[in-house]
């Protein structure tokens, strides 16, 4: 298999011609790549001091940035709450991630896994409940008020469409960006979202560059499993083109951060948390 | 929690006015529900006769139709072939869908979870590659010639799109259905795209409605996950409003699956599989 982001494919395009007759024409299409990748952690055993290896998991992604995206997901999952918890990772051109923990990192694998399994449900990496959830990530996310101007949200997803190039090319991808009100931090594309948002908040970790008044920016919609990110990352703020779920609302609401939906150019909807918005201008 | 598939939210809208002023207003909105359902599987131990009960999984979703998720769950992972495989299924409103298997259904649970746990990335579930797919379903999908008129293919869209009353109250939800020739045979939304393709299938498959010429239409892109749900129904054409990823398009290939992608009322892609196409019309 190819590790490019994408690929290029033969397609029959239809189209329905003004006299009731279909053309058909040959041409060749650019699609999003989707490939596995074969997560395996490696960690020491506090007891034995013993250097043990264990697949965490594989899962499907676009290839890129996955030294970011496994950094991202440790942190979701709890495994590991700095950069420097990490000792190494390696990518293959095979589809595999060797990370390495610290020394120093105490993993229940058996704690870990059932974690994994008992969320095994797409759309879900994670605890089951709000509950849970603020149990698992005992963070306090900051709460300066005040300090986000609302004009400044209504570039956010003029910002994020700029550095969607894989989704002008195929059209078949999510992306996730993390801004401060004066940069684009980092922004990463995937076929699934969930792997865009931890590919950001991996780079941002690896790069120290996370802060108190970081805005993760989304594409597509808001669920449970991408509040779950934010609060992992403890993040304030969190915009997205699309609508939140009920679930998402109550994270926003347990950990106090604001969640906007439906972000234009024009208009957003606040549905937790404007405490944060400045709203003179 | 309410076991509602939306709830009522309140929501401040921003608006950006002409003279570049700030207009607020509080309102209530729709948003779609995402809870937990917690999967608890019973079945019978082939060598002792006991009967065993472990939870499967938790996984998100919109309530609603739980007994066909959970039925379309099991055929997705090869747990059973048909819907006399499943004694009762006893969905509860906490948010607990209880599914026994008939005692004759052989269940290796290691392997099962094994099959979990190394999938458990969100957006997968199933095996990591298409050769592993092969190797679980080992289907026959059927390779009838020129039976899907052009014609046909255009109005799916339209018809999804009238099933969908939560999108149109929400705005944050996907859709599957399943149409014969003839009609809409089944039509779910739900906040995971793999939930509602999960809902359909496992409906027609208890009213033993899924056949040879079942068409799949999706509301988004379509991913390996999705793909590898339409084999394990052995669903001869999938049509997107959206577009494909790279794997989806190899598992089309690997099964002969008509794979359509970006279908509106006046075109759409073909990205394997054309000769199910009736080109006359």
């Amino acid at each position: 298999m190819s590790t490019k982001p994408y690929q290029t494919v033969n397609r029959q395009r239809y189209r329905l011609a003004e006299d009731g007759s279909f053309e058909m024409r040959l041409s060749q299409d650019l699609v999003i790549s989707e490939e596995p990748l074969n997560i395996v952690l490696h960690w020491t055993c506090q007891e034995t001091g013993e250097l043990l290896e264990k697949t965490l998991m594989v899962t499907m992604r676009t290839p890129g940035d996955d030294a970011s995206l496994v950094t991202g997901l440790l942190l979701s999952h709890a495994v590991i709450e700095h950069a420097d918890q990490i000792q190494s990772i390696i990518s293959s051109e095979l589809n595999q991630c060797d990370i390495t923990l610290a020394t120093s990192v105490v993993l229940d694998w058996e704690s870990l896994t059932r974690h994994f399994i008992s969320h095994s449900g797409c759309g879900i990496c994670g605890t089951s409940n709000v509950k849970k959830l603020a149990h698992t990530f005992n963070v306090t996310i900051d709460e300066t008020p005040q300090w986000l101007p609302v004009s400044a949200l209504l570039t956010f997803s003029t910002q994020l469409r700029q550095q969607q190039s894989l989704f002008s090319l195929t059209g078949g991808v999510h992306s996730a960006g993390i801004f401060s009100l004066q940069a684009c931090l980092s922004a990463k594309e995937d076929v699934g979202r969930h792997n865009a948002v931890d590919k950001v908040v991996g780079d941002l970790l690896t790069q120290g560059k996370l802060d108190n008044q970081s805005i993760l920016m989304l594409s597509g919609r808001i669920s449970f499993e991408l509040m779950q990110k934010a609060v992992a990352a403890k993040i304030p703020v969190v915009v997205a083109i699309g609508a939140p779920s009920s679930l998402a609302i109550a994270v926003a609401k347990q950990f106090n951060i604001t969640l906007i939906g439906f972000v234009s150019e024009h208009t957003f909807n606040v549905y937790h948390g404007d405490f944060r918005l400045q709203k003179q201008h």
